[in-house]
């Protein structure tokens, strides 16, 4: 009789999300002329840049004529796409990788899901505390996590603590905490917005190489670094032996609907003697069959130089939006992180509030939905989440009834 | 220290089509002027019909706007595409299957590989032999598959066997064998282009539901049927109770290059209890972001009127090319199968040769390539595998070809 992977058993449901909605709607209902402006949404809402549209028209004319067509493509992405990303981005942060380190894929989710098939189910994994879920969840599905405690984490999982404390980058496990094998930083981070500095970076980077973990490090929102910290972990000397990068389009130029990403694996890279990459490799071209030939146009494009003017464009919008989010949450005197370096804003909740309990206020009050920060893990708890995607008007209009609020109940 | 998951270091490289491409590559090294005509190539060669280039226009224009802009889509797939498919595909065939039932993924080889994620690491598992490499690579991942034998079969692996004998359909495991609890099934089939007729298919639902085994069906090539066999798993009365369904649009409408697939999970599926369907989709919303908006809108393209008129006609085209090489190969005095409902055709290899010494001969003589039946599993011995995605052009050559080599080497 077949049987479940009972680890999916174990795994709760993902609530967050729906139970926003849930609560959302039950406010709409209730205040049906209410105009509620969502500041929660994680999905970029500009449209696609004219060179990507453009690079997509032609290559849907490829298809159109048998000498142009294209079918299978090979597993691992274009040489075209891998040759410009190595050459227009690291090339263009001074870090040397060969296109054959690089394997085009259709979004960062599904690598850094599918990147734990490569590895032993016994590896002790490490995250930030917040997190992205999905770190979490697919450990927990491979059986990597062990139980569940009370308090909603795993007994397995190493948890690194941000907080206000360490200014929300996480510090080495202490010596009474295993050491862990596999090691998730994504920086700038969601859901905090904090970045690493190189310091910061090199003291992980260190670590991983004493101890022979892996670092999986998730780049997905580098494109909104302003300040001068690491874009990519290779830029830090040693990350190559220890090292996987993981590279999103969604956040760059807008592919959230397309799906393009890619993951980093340096030749170096080794466990058990054997290459990361050939692992992953052998993985893709057996459970996987390439990106779209069309979005592996698409993503050339971005990196063309019209590309990259008309990119900026489109990111200077969101960061303008961080802006505006950060500046009117200090004006009403709250204490506010992230949003110079990120999509995303993470403020301090007043009053020693919970999150959902803020959540609530923020909905009734001034109509403004965010993500309450405990939906992240428990270090998430008394924060809250604000993202730049919305539009310019509802961002400003969110604002003005946030300070508003703010001026009439202090 | 970081472990790699061991069984992939037990898993052998996949070495028949880089084999193939050593051979071909040293004979044309060896015989600069002569034209080699491959006729092994598993990849769709016509380009996309109209109806499904004017989709992707459109919907690349969509992407062009603000106001029809599509980022993230829902992870089991737009609802569009999920109806479409319900009311136009199996609308057509006379099966109730709910939109709801459908998961839109990037093509059948990603579902076919990640399927395995959601069932016990236990299970065992039975494919056909000789066999897409596929079902056995994803679950020697998975270890499932127990240890490899010098015969390179695994010891864990239920294989059943398809020869001339029976018709190259598969018996149902005999009383000595342990019961499977994941059955892989594909017919249309790769290599051997059999097909299992209502009866024979009955047979292993019937097995199935008493068994509490679940089947996996492969229906990638159900557009190239002709003679009344079923299409759908799912015409199958009580499949329902016991099988997922997994489609692709790369053979039906070209999608190679686009990546599109689905898999369907019914309602009344359970594994211990627990909906199929629910694992499916907490670990499609876990790992995976969905296909492709402008794919969708091609897919959903396909099933138009106008669409299917035209997608017709190509299938036409690959279907004459299959009667030829049937035809010219049994004018030969050849042994041939398939061909008649799949774009494959399996021929015997005369004279008691193996079937890489038939490849070394026919690439020698005839300048035609194939691919060795012994490359799909031992029981592929003895047998040779054409395909008819070729142009009309060169089949007609090679067919010239083999006749006169026969005729002059008999």
């Amino acid at each position: 009789m077949i049987q479940p992977n009972h680890h999916f058993i174990e795994l709760p449901g993902s609530y967050l999300f729906s139970e926003i909605s849930k609560r959302v709607a039950h406010y709409k209902q209730n205040n049906p002329s209410a105009s509620v402006i969502s500041l929660g949404i994680g999905d970029v809402t500009q449209p696609l840049i004219p060179s990507v549209i453009e690079a997509l028209h032609s290559a849907v004319d490829d298809q159109a004529n048998q000498e142009t067509f294209h079918g299978y493509g090979p597993e691992r992405g274009y040489a075209f796409l891998r040759e410009t990303i190595a050459t227009r981005y690291y090339g263009a942060l001074d870090i040397p990788i060969d296109p054959e380190e690089i394997f085009i894929g259709d979004g960062a989710k599904s690598d850094i899901g599918n990147i734990g098939d490569i590895f032993s189910s016994e590896a002790r994994v490490a995250v930030c505390d917040p997190v992205y879920p999905v770190y979490v969840d697919t450990n927990v599905m491979a059986g990597r996590a062990g139980r569940q405690r009370v308090n909603g984490l795993w007994d397995r999982i190493v948890y690194l603590t941000c907080t206000e404390e360490n200014n929300f980058c996480p510090d080495l496990p202490d010596d009474e905490s295993p050491v862990p094998d596999l090691i998730y930083l994504c920086f700038p981070n969601n859901p905090t917005g904090a970045v690493l500095s190189y310091e910061g970076l090199k003291k992980w980077v260190d670590y991983a190489r004493e101890n022979h973990s892996i670092i999986l490090f998730d780049a997905a929102y580098e494109v909104f670094i302003t300040d001068p910290v690491p874009h990519s972990i290779y830029e830090i000397e040693g990350a190559r032996s220890c090292a996987i990068e993981f590279y999103s389009f969604s956040k760059r130029a807008g592919f959230t609907g397309l799906r393009l990403g890619f993951t980093v694996i340096p030749k170096e890279l080794e466990t058990a003697g054997i290459p990361v990459a050939q692992l992953w490799n052998r993985r893709q071209t057996t459970k996987f069959n390439g990106a779209s030939y069309l979005t592996q146009r698409a993503g050339a494009a971005v990196f063309s130089e019209q590309g990259q003017a008309e990119m900026r464009q489109v990111i200077q919008y969101y960061q303008m939006n961080a802006r505006l989010i950060r500046d009117g949450l200090r004006a009403s005197g709250l204490q506010v992180y992230g949003g110079q370096n990120a999509p995303y804003i993470w403020l301090k909740v007043p009053d020693d509030r919970s999150s959902w309990e803020f959540f609530d206020w923020l909905l009734d009050r001034a109509q403004v939905v965010g993500t309450p920060g405990s939906g992240f893990g428990p270090s998430g708890e008394g924060y809250f989440r604000l993202t730049a995607f919305g539009s310019f008007e509802q961002t400003v209009q969110a604002m003005e009834r946030i300070q508003a609020l703010f001026q009439s109940s202090h």
